[in-house]
């Protein structure tokens, strides 16, 4: 059924069901390069996180943002290094990530959502300890310096503000036992944050589509075991197979619903409140 | 007197008394860059926050940083250039002074204090609109750029950590009306705030004893007007000159008592639990 | 605009908004005869109360009844007799139409409703004393018998009601001060509880689309003034007279909006949720 | 010991005492066709429900209405039909049944008692589905129509009212699950609600002074074994037979007494709160 | 009327009217000698405050002692001494009068009502500085010691007490500024805690009926000037003056309603609960 | 280390860390007749209880009164005699006791605390049967009279005054199930209360330092083993016997620490402020 073939009656009908079901339940969503490119797409989703309040769904939003460091990098004149997908990351490259994400990016969406209202508040993991973390260990021998990897989760603080209605926006920035920083994978975060929450879903909002077949066809729907088979296949490649990794791990978790959707205008909304949604759903069969 | 001859039942007793007179009240406390530049002496008074805390006072701080930026801004290979000491901040600026700001320097406070417990929680001024403000005038014909002038505070953000205890640490950025960035003074940041949070006292914490008389002697009490002579009269100079404007503004609107004192091990807790304090006390007459 | 054209995106917008705007406040919806005298009808009213209850929308349903009062008359061997287009009630009539409003309708209503959970709750004017009434003086020397005004509301029952999310369904039955029961016009009860409730809106469901202008067309939106000229103009006739009368009442006693729409599947919904709506407003210019 | 014998005194300490005992408890009390025929009873008896509600007893009133009902069809030139005590209820008898119960005598109780006060609120077993039920099986190949058994009891409205201060009035018509009404036994529904509502008395009032010996001579207690050996062996009669079934049905369900006492002025109030009772009271040995 | 030829449930009604009138309502009733002498009128006075407890009344007693205390200076060989009524109160006579009334009698009381559950808590007028006092004025050039007016009244730990279930036992001894005990008048604390209580009744008991007439026979009911007349002309004498004096005092300063009455068994009950009563009550025209 | 020798920010860090470790917590505090046999004692110790409602520890006192029992039988012209260092009470003995405990005692403990505000509020361990007691049994052939031992401790009046911010004064008087008073050993109501309360600490205020080795030297720190030792050794001699078991009771029964100290200025502070301490401190190994 294509959806632009309802009536309003029906598109409100359907909407309606979907508002009664996800009333008062925390959805995470993770913001991908993708949205903070491009000024207009993160104004139209900053308007969706907003649609999201009036009927009473908890946004909490969860940033990226490699790019951006590696052109931050560029200007003080260091060279991105990675080992097995991980980047290198001696003190001066923290302290610039540090700067990108959590001064740079998290106030660009703060400021986004904030411009049409108050409801937006930046934080990054080490406030109220959000993301304790630990270094990860070397590999190949080498030190990857100031990479993190999530050893508790204290999500008071994000329950606080979801119930005062603010919508968090945080940057995946874990804090050691030494308070030094360290850079955590944001996908990661975002599930890991959602299962503590007992979000209802996990969104990871991408500058794809979705899951596509090995035809080449956006998959609508998957369970967690086909989604493992895609990727022991090898038809998800890339940067979307973390994504389904940590689709299957919130799942796995706990969490009903994972979403990998395009970030475009209004995605979100036709994703959560239209049957026929936009980009691929996984959940357990 | 001096309290190094009191007993430590004296001490105590008078530290009894301050106690249950600032019970449940709200401290606004700004750092200058002399406390962050100094990894001790962030330790020892991210340490004071903690034991103010033990006793429900409720430490809410504003940091500055003016250091820290230049010396970014020479590593971007900017020059700072200032009009009546104001920073010409033109938008790649703005994105550095955000940066060190939001994303460095808050974040290494909150460390301090988290290591110890997850106490701290770092914000920029424009989470939740905390710090609305809008573009300063052209001073000389010369375009100041992103340097703003809060319009409006808004501390339902603040108070709600406050309450939930946690200690907000916050960065002097403002935001205007179509959500840029905008750069703001942290001694006026934070006697607005105090003034807003009907806070008990405003402490600064500078790089001296506190304010000295023509003979260079630290004056241990003045009243408003008082400090207004010292402006008036050149005694008071460059650095100090808005410092005592701001403690002036914050005790005519309403907060009880105002402090300039030394960054140091302790000195907070001297200066509030003791008869004798550590530095000046600006008070109304 | 035809709001068929809107895509499915732009419908969910804008229903968002209306959900924002009318969360947690109360419509009062007056059934006609229309209503009730078609089942299938019934049930989409029925579901579409539901509907709005899951957004925190309060509907408050008060029925009339007229043709089922007359029908029921008729069976009992008695002769409907009008002055002034007030039935003259006498004590076995007034038994009737207690029995077909309270009896009958209520349980209807409250059927339709609750066969799809246990919202209703059907209640006489009686309970509570939620109409207090006296008996209207004579006309043309008629003793018009067990025909009612309005003397007081009490609303305490229904607000509880709505508070622990019931849909109270009320028939327009008074109390007189000795007990007896008085037979109240529907819409009149129906303006007099949307004004005590502080309602947001009042809805009439009717037979017809909403008030036609002179040339016979739908008029979407009339100020109060204007539904005065039309009555005084003779434009509106018959039926339409009370209910444009009653929209005035209620909007010149501080109901914001009152609509006149066709009983027919969703358009509650259609009215409600998109700017276009289906029938006739009426508010205050 | 006489009663009549007690000082004042004497009877006020009794009272006392089943006041303190009573306090916040709920009592099921079940109004035969003898109230309702008589408009002096109903009114005494509507004057001691206000006042068991002074001492914050929480009365919550079943009626049934067996005569008027018959008499009702006799109007409408129905013939009522009984097959094994069960009133052959078609269609139409059933809209008859509705109208009387619900339309007439329920709004006649609640007029009783409002019009010293607005504390009766009158429901059917429809209303936010208190009683949930099916049709009977047929009798004797009879089918016996829209006859029905509780299958289900949901007194959160009930316990909402009585919460808010008022006294239920409750007709015993259930709910079918396509929403059709079905008649229910006026006894046997209000000791399903007295059990449902952990009540701590459930009283039947009749037309008689309670359950008499094979001597003929009233019976002030009773196990319910004792009961249960009334009906085996005869002595208990006719409508004397279900009273004391449900009597012991509440009492092995949790009720702790169950009391039969005829409908009279003041015989609540003295069966109450006097040691001596007025009628028979049954309880588990 | 003579209510002993009320029928029980004519006394029921009464009751009810009068236990709905004055639930959640403070009697202040004072203790004179005369309930205190005879342990049968003690114990059966008690039993009367564990029932006004039963339906939400809330009694709080004020205690006398002038005999106990004679006595037991006698037993320490001192002799009363007596200037216009106020006992001349040197230290080691203040001493014995706080050891009788908060050592021994207002022990005694508690005790009485405690062997029937844990009702009672005994004070003095001390305690969270209830009574405020200061000494009198010498009279006729007499010192006359620790004799204490009462200056401030502070019912908050009363208030506490009365709504946690408790019934408080106050003995009349006053705190003067500098710590110090001074012996109070208890029909005078009596009448300043009811009227700052806000009570609904001051009850004074009594070893007499209540009021006499001229021709010596009880006086049921009497005008705040009627009062004045009966001292003014003589008709009141000795001990009646002062009981009297603070009846009209309670009344000009808000207690609806003032009784003198004499303890005895269940003598509170009939004049609370019977519209007859038992003494003299004293009202506002 | 020596406390005299810490700097006051040193002396104020330590009172921190104690606050912040005490806080909401409860104190059972015994007052030996060393403290109220000097008002200049008394009234230091009562300054100490207010300081430490400063800072949110709740005091509770208990009161012995030996020495002024003797002093008062004496003036009645009675003999004190003792079987096993229980005091023979008969009838006017125990009269006497009541009277000067909770007489005279109580009221000036109270006295010396609400000189300074309101705080203290002085009840007998009859007041809401706080210690129901029985009679022990006869040693050595003699009857002991009215001496008691606890058999039950209902401390919900304590909590309430506690939560109220009051400070509660009792006296160790039990109530038998007749409601006769019986003496009780202060050192043991104090204990039991402490563990009902779950008190932090169980404080006996004495006239010596505290606990003594065989070398005469102050013991600071002692575990129940080495307190059980002492007194099985002969070193611990008369008065503190009591003391010691008392304390290994409480301890036993979950009371983390408990003090026997000397009753002086601020001691009390010093304890439980400083690291150092001022007597013998008691606790499990």
């Amino acid at each position: 059924m294509d959806s632009n073939k309802l009536t309003p009656s029906e598109v409100l009908i359907d909407a309606l069901e979907y508002i009664k079901k996800f009333r008062d339940q925390i959805f995470v969503i993770k913001f991908g390069g993708e949205v903070m490119v491009d000024e207009k797409v993160l104004d139209a989703v900053a308007e969706d996180l907003l649609l999201l309040r009036y009927v009473n769904i908890k946004p909490v939003v969860v940033h990226g943002g490699g790019g951006e460091i590696s052109a931050a990098m560029d200007k003080f004149g260091k060279k991105p290094h990675f080992v097995k997908g991980l980047r290198v990351t001696d003190e001066e490259t923290m302290d610039i990530v540090q700067m990108v994400l959590a001064g740079k990016l998290n106030n660009d969406i703060v400021a986004s959502v904030n411009k049409h209202g108050g409801h937006a508040v930046g934080i990054s993991g080490k406030s109220a300890k959000l993301f304790s973390a630990e270094k990860v260990a070397n590999e190949e021998d080498v030190d990857l310096g100031f990479v993190g990897e999530i050893t508790e989760v204290n999500a008071d603080l994000v329950r606080t503000l979801v119930e005062k209605g603010y919508i968090p926006v945080i940057s995946p920035i874990g804090i050691a036992a030494d308070g030094s920083s360290l850079n955590i994978n944001a996908d990661v975060a975002a599930s890991k944050l959602a299962v503590e929450l007992k979000a209802s879903k996990l969104i990871l909002l991408t500058g794809v589509e979705g899951v596509l077949s090995k035809e080449g066809k956006l998959i609508k729907s998957l369970t967690s075991e086909e989604a493992g088979n895609l990727i022991a296949s090898g038809v998800a490649k890339a940067g979307m197979i973390p994504k389904l990794t940590e689709c299957i791990y919130a799942i796995k978790h706990g969490v009903p619903k994972a979403h990998i959707i395009k970030a475009k205008k209004h995605s979100i909304l036709e994703e959560i409140f239209t049957s026929e949604g936009t980009g691929t759903m996984v959940e357990e069969k």
